[in-house]
Order: structure tokens, then C-alpha cells, then sequence
């Protein structure tokens, strides 16, 4: 194993029995790499959302409280990071939000001895997928963060900043960085199309910053080709990987005694810690990615085998409406679970990142429209395409 | 890594956000061999209970349930295994019993294509520590299990015998065959000391048997040297690695098609799939223990310089009585947490069982005593001191 230096991990995310998202995702994905997780479950869940219809639990705020005080009462709440994910309530955001309090003040004595790496889960692709008083919720804490992970959307909420082109983005994060003393931001999911033409082969791109003592971005992007084909819980996946390789990063950059792991402003944007993880992390999720959709076509091809007139265990469940109905949500959770990512099973890849799947860091060169005026410079990025916020991660 | 066949598991048992018992050993365990583990929890506390103080929620048996009835409406209940483990009540251990029983009748058609382990988890060294309805809670599912791992205590609870010596050891076991038509047993738990007396350098037997198809028993032993300290979850790693190495020896002998992975009368005791897994089992486990061992001892030392009047952590909670028993307090719940089992950091141990860790198992000739007069007859295992049944795995 490429041993990241030992580190403790509080998680905080949803739980689900069968397959892999949020905590379910993310503490093995940290496991593997070594880390000591702790995972608090903010919900239980028989499955993710994507199969239309699930069973479970949330966690309600007070009991996500109260497991975080039994671990204070016993002196284990001693970690080193902490990773936050998917929160059901606003107040589930507040209890979250107090724990990285108290964790950050114990660590006040002690800069860089305690990093909160923020996802604020909220929605995708131009639509709210939880209640709307979240968002406050999660902008309130902003400030106690060290790293976000928003798509493109939860930016632009989070900013209040529509994000059409590389100057509204550098203004985007410039405000994060400016108003909230965020230190680390990584958009993980602008989606790109060259001239405002979608193409069959798309590209995701990966933006992040570091800044400088003046609040200003140092930005970098990382393109990727894209899978044309949807999967859960990539976003925790690259949380998960980002939590561990940025750790392994900032250690190596000699930071763990800096507030922040904040890079003097001598480093380029493509030198930075968080660059250089961004980087080995996309070279195993592309390749995790990749075998998971060869065994996801191989399956799908079994049960149009399997499925066809007279096959074993062919659909038949009447011609009616219903039976339709019935049929296609059939076919629908076949396929869901079809695409449940193979992470178990491609561990490798979590722990080498690929030699064949590099992945390199260019700088940003934004500069910031007047917001007054609205005008964009002209931009290196290409045009972004509005609204194509589905995650370096959640791909369709 | 070691490759074993694609398999997939329902691990049912208690979850930590602290630490690694229960579940959140076992999911990790059996994640890293490969098995695809979908975990529903039966509590949800914020650490196990050996620190003596825990925050938390039991799950109550209708929340499982509905968890397993979320799985099977949108049909991701194929599991090839099932793994339970801790059920905080008799309620609890019915749910699991009937959601056993639907895979189990799922399976139906398909001799030796569901398996489940079960853990019978309800106390250790002579103390019951759970709800006394749980015991007769447990013995109305071994007819539906194929196997079952026990310490000494809990056998004796399940066959209503005193296990004192080899023949009433073997009276047990055969008991268990014979009246629950339960195919594999594994007692995690015989201390042997011989002519009864202790000695420093213990030694822990674990003893197993599949029976024959006239239901008599085929036992095996293995020895290990046992650690002088108490460490928690083990049988959780005991059971989770059994799980995957019964499923690789199981597959390897060509019994994936056959009921309950029976072997054929032919096979003798020590070249049983049940023996084979164990062996791997032990070499891991033993190799895992003696480096949390060396861990703990490590991090022990450093407390006791640091705690040394004078140090900077030194424990000055004023001399009264409460001031000591805080202070015991304190080193308890430090000594708890240094001696967490090191899996996390010991995962190639558990991929692939150390060279020199050789544990053999050897087969047992037990012959039974005439329960009526409780003569037992000569036994070649030694005396097997009553009471020390604190797991190949809970050792003090």
C-alpha cells in the first residue's frame, strides 16, 4: 500500500445497506487508503435515491449530536479531519456545523491539526434536491471550512453567482474565497462543450483554487472525458479520495503546521498540494469509472439476453398499462443496480492511481468581470455550458 | 490481492462510530477480500462497550425489517451469504431469523447457493450479557443456519451442556448437529491449561466439526497462543474472515451446488473446507493481533511518560476520591482506545494470511460420555478449564 501518513477520520454522510454512496462509499474508499474512519450516519437507508424507491431512516439532529458527545466523553473525537456529506435537515447542516466547531477549537492552539473538508450536498443540474432552507444552512458555514466540494450548481448557490463562462466562475470563487476566508474550493463538475455544441464525447472539467494572503484564486483546471452513463455516489468517492490524497499532500508540502494547509503564495496554481491531489484522484475514480461501466455493459447485455421472449426470466407481467409500468421499473432497477460503482473490487485503483490515467493540472488565467456590467473577458476555458453541473462524477 | 469469487453478503450487526466491533469490523474485513457486504445495523452507538460508557440508539426489529423490505422490492436481496452478528434483543433475533428464512426460501431451488454464518453473540466467561429471552431467541434459529460460531459459553447455552472436558465438549457439538441438523459448528473459545494450571504463556484451542451425513460430527482443533490483553471485536474479524475463506475453501472443493457446502463422508476432519478457512482465519487474525499488540504497547508507553507527574498531560484531578476514580477513568478509556484493533493498518494481513503464521488444525477424536453417568472418558485435548471461554478472540 502507498501508506498516507495515519490519520483520523470523523464522516459524517448517509448510510445505505445496498450499494455505494455517502458513508457507505467513502469509508472504504478512506479505509483503503489507510485512514482511521469514524462514520456518523445522518441516514439509514435500504438503497440510494436513484433507484425511485427506498426504505429507511433519517437520523434526526439531536442523535448525530448526541454520538458525537460519546465520543468527546471518552476522549475519541481526537481526528485529525472530518468529511461532510449528505444532511437531511437544516438542523442536521447546524449539529454538523457544531461539531466542526468544537473540533476546530480544540485544534486552535495547534494550526493545521484539524481540516474540515466540506461537500454541501443540495442539488444538481439546475434543481434543489433537498429543502430549501439547507442552503443558508450550509452558506453559514462556509466560513468554518477548509475545503468545499460543490458542483457547479451548489456554486453558484452558494456564491450567488449564475456560472455561464470562466469570468463569472473566477468571480464565483473569488467571492467564496473573499467572504468567507474559504481557503480550498474544488468545483467538481463544469461541464464543457466546445462553442456551445454538445458533442457525443464530452469532457468534465475540475476547477480548484488555493488562495493567496490576499483571498485572491490561484486557479487550475483538470479536464476529463466523461462516461455517457449516469452513476451514485461518485461525488463521495471523489470526496473520499480528496480527503485522503490531499492529507498525503499537504504533508509532503510540510503544511500540517499551517492554518488551513495554506500554500505560501509562491506556489503556481498547478504546484498546489490541492492540484496535485485533485490529479491522483481523478486518475483512479476515471479509471474505477471505466471497468465499472465494462462490467455494467456486460451485465446489461446478460439481461437483454436473459429478458428477451422465452428467455428465463423474460418480463412478463401482462400488456396492460400497469404491466407497462411495471416492466419499465423492473428494467429501471436492474440497470440502477447494474451501475452500482465497482469499488470494491478495483481497490487498486483507489490505492495506485493508475499510471495509464494521468490527468495534469492547468492553470486559470480568469479575470473577473465587472459585475456591475456583466462583461466577460474573454475566456480560455471555452464556453460552459449552463446548467451541465452533474459532477465530475454524476455523469448521464 | 487474493482473489476470491464474487460474492456477496448481508452482514446484519451493531455499528461504532469509534473503533471496530461488529459491523464496522466486519464490513471493512470482508470489503477487503473482495465481498460485496451490504450492512444493516442493529445499534448505532458512538463506540463498543468496553470503555464503559457509550452514547446511542438500539434499532429496533421493525427498522431492520423494513430495511431488508426495502432491499427486496427493488430486488437487490440475491445475496450469496449472510453474516449476523449482535441483536440487542429477542425481537431483534426474530427479524433476522425470518429475513434468514426469506433468503433461505429464495434460494430454494439452488442447493448451496445461500449460506449463513450465524454469530451467536450473547456473553462470554460464564455471563450472560444479554436479555435471557434471547437465548431461547437464538436456539429457534439453528435450524435454519449453516453455520455457527459460539465461544464456549454460548455453546454450552445453545446444547444445554457443560463443556468441562473433550467428551462433553464432543456431546455438545454433537448435539447440535443432531438435534438442529447443523451442518458446520466452530467454538471460538477453548483456553486450555494443562493438569488444569494456568499458565502465563496460555494457549487458545478453536474447535470445529461439519458432520457426516449419519449427522456425527467431524472434529478439528487449532491452537494458538493467546495475547495478554483483551481486545474487542475479534470475533467480529473472526467471523467476517470466515465468511470470505469458507466461501473461497467451499468453492475450491466444488461445493457450491451442494446443501449447506456439506462435504462428503470420505473427507476427513483436518481437510475439511471448514478446517482450511479456519487455518487462513487464524493466520491473519494472529498476525493482525500481535501488531496491535506491539501498537498498543507502544502508545501505552507513551502515556505513561507523558502522564508522569510533571508531563504535559499529567492527570491532576485533585487527590480526593472522585479525583482517583477520575483519574481511573481516564487511563481505563486510553488503555481501551490503544488497544483498538489495528485493521485498518493490517489489511495485507488479512488479504494474505502471513507465511509464518502456520496454525494446523489436527483432528479430534472425541469420544462422548454417557450423558447419564457423565463419565468422561480419557480425552487427548487435556483439560479444558471450565469457564475460560473468552474467544479465540476476547482475550484478557
Amino acid at each position: 500500500m502507498a501508506e498516507i501518513p495515519e490519520t483520523s477520520v470523523l464522516a459524517i454522510a448517509s448510510h445505505v445497506a445496498y450499494g455505494h454512496v455517502g458513508n457507505t462509499m467513502a469509508t472504504f474508499v478512506m479505509q483503503s487508503l489507510g485512514l482511521e474512519v469514524s462514520a456518523i450516519n445522518t441516514v439509514e437507508y435500504s438503497n440510494h435515491t436513484a433507484y425511485k424507491q427506498v426504505k429507511g431512516r433519517k437520523t434526526p439532529a439531536d442523535e448525530i449530536t448526541e454520538l458525537y458527545d460519546g465520543l468527546k466523553q471518552s476522549y475519541l473525537n481526537d481526528f485529525d479531519m472530518m468529511l461532510s456529506g449528505y444532511c437531511p435537515s437544516a438542523e442536521v447542516v447546524q449539529a454538523v456545523g457544531k461539531i466542526a466547531r468544537d473540533l476546530r477549537f480544540n485544534a486552535m492552539t495547534k494550526p493545521g491539526s484539524f481540516f474540515w473538508v466540506l461537500d454541501p450536498v443540495m442539488g444538481d443540474e439546475g434543481r434543489l434536491y433537498v429543502s430549501s432552507d439547507i442552503v443558508p444552512a450550509y452558506k453559514a458555514l462556509l466560513n468554518d471550512a477548509d475545503l468545499i466540494l460543490p458542483n457547479q450548481f451548489e456554486a453558484e448557490l452558494l456564491s450567488d453567482t449564475k456560472i455561464t463562462d470562466v469570468s463569472s466562475l473566477t468571480h464565483a470563487i473569488t467571492l467564496l474565497h473573499r467572504i468567507h476566508r474559504l481557503t480550498h474550493i474544488v468545483i467538481t463538475s463544469l461541464r464543457l462543450s466546445v462553442d456551445n455544441i454538445p458533442s457525443r464525447t464530452e469532457t468534465l472539467s475540475v476547477v480548484g483554487s488555493t488562495m493567496r494572503s490576499d483571498l485572491s484564486p490561484r486557479l487550475f483546471r483538470i479536464d476529463v472525458p466523461a462516461f455517457p452513463c449516469f452513476f451514485s455516489g461518485t461525488g463521495d468517492m471523489f470526496a473520499a479520495l480528496t480527503v485522503a490524497r490531499l492529507r498525503e499532500a499537504a504533508l509532503k508540502a510540510g503544511l500540517d503546521h499551517t492554518a488551513h494547509w495554506q500554500s505560501p503564495d509562491s506556489v503556481a496554481p498547478t504546484h498546489l498540494p490541492l492540484a496535485e491531489a485533485t490529479e491522483k484522484v481523478l486518475a483512479s475514480m476515471q479509471s474505477v469509472l471505466r471497468n465499472t461501466m465494462t462490467a455494467r455493459d456486460k451485465e446489461i447485455h446478460r439481461l437483454e439476453k436473459v429478458q428477451s421472449p422465452g428467455g428465463v426470466n423474460s418480463l412478463n407481467e401482462g400488456t396492460g398499462e400497469e404491466g407497462v409500468r411495471d416492466r419499465q421499473m423492473k428494467q429501471h432497477l436492474r440497470e440502477t443496480k447494474a451501475a452500482e460503482v465497482r469499488v470494491v473490487r478495483n481497490v487498486r485503483d483507489l490505492v495506485h492511481p493508475p499510471v495509464d490515467e494521468v490527468y495534469r493540472a492547468v492553470a486559470v488565467e480568469g479575470k473577473e468581470a465587472d459585475p456591475g456590467t456583466g462583461d466577460a473577458l474573454p475566456d480560455e476555458l471555452g464556453v460552459v455550458k449552463v446548467g451541465g453541473g452533474e459532477g465530475a462524477t454524476h455523469q448521464t
